[in-house]
C-alpha cells in the first residue's frame, strides 16, 4: 500500500488546494480530483503525490500534493490539458490553493 | 527524523485547519501554534501527530493533525487548557477548521 510521508525540511514544495463544494456535489468533486490525478496530473514531470481529502460535513474537498519544486508545479498550471481539468473541478466549487513549507512536525 | 504518514482508510481522524493571518503575524501564528502543541496537545489522549505548515505569500498558516478518533479531538477541543491556546491563536488569524477523511492517495 503507497503512503505519503510529510517530513520538515524535505525538497519538495507542498501545494494544498482547499475547494468549498456544495454537499450534494462533494462525491462528484472528489471523482473528478482522483480522475484528473491518475489520467494526467501524475505523469507530469515533477509530480511527487496527490492525496485527496473529503471532510465529513461535506462542505470542503481537500488535495494534499507535492512537486519536485515550484517550477514543476507551474509547469502544470499551464498545461492545457491540466487546466481543462481544473476547470472542471472550479465549475464544482471555489477554491483556495497555496504553496506551503513544512516549518514543524510532533508526534507522541 | 520522525515523519508523517498518509494513508488512504487509515484508522484515525484528520483534522486540518487552515488560518488566514495577516502576512506580518504569520511567524507569530506558527510559533504559537507549536508552542501548544509542544507544551499541551501532544501529551492530550489519541493524539497522534501535527504538522504545521506556513504559505510561502504569507497569507496562510495549516495545521495538518491527526487524532486516534473524532472523540479524542473533540475532548481536545473541550478542554480549558487546550481552549486557552487555541484563544490565542484565534486573537491572530480566521481559521477554518474541518473533519476529513482520506479519500485516494496517488505517487508516481
Amino acid at each position: 500500500m503507497p503512503s505519503t510521508t510529510i517530513a520538515p525540511h524535505a525538497e519538495l514544495t507542498t501545494l494544498v488546494n482547499v475547494f468549498t463544494v456544495d454537499p450534494a456535489r462533494q462525491r462528484e468533486l472528489v471523482e473528478i480530483l482522483t480522475g484528473a490525478t491518475q489520467k494526467v496530473m501524475q505523469y507530469r514531470e515533477g509530480f511527487i503525490s496527490a492525496n485527496i481529502h473529503a471532510s465529513t460535513d461535506g462542505t470542503r474537498v481537500l488535495n494534499y500534493a507535492q512537486w519536485s519544486s515550484t517550477d514543476a508545479y507551474q509547469a502544470m498550471l499551464d498545461d492545457p490539458e491540466c487546466r481543462e481539468h481544473m476547470s472542471e473541478a472550479a465549475a464544482l466549487a471555489t477554491f483556495d490553493p497555496h504553496v506551503y513549507t513544512v516549518e514543524s512536525i510532533h508526534h507522541t
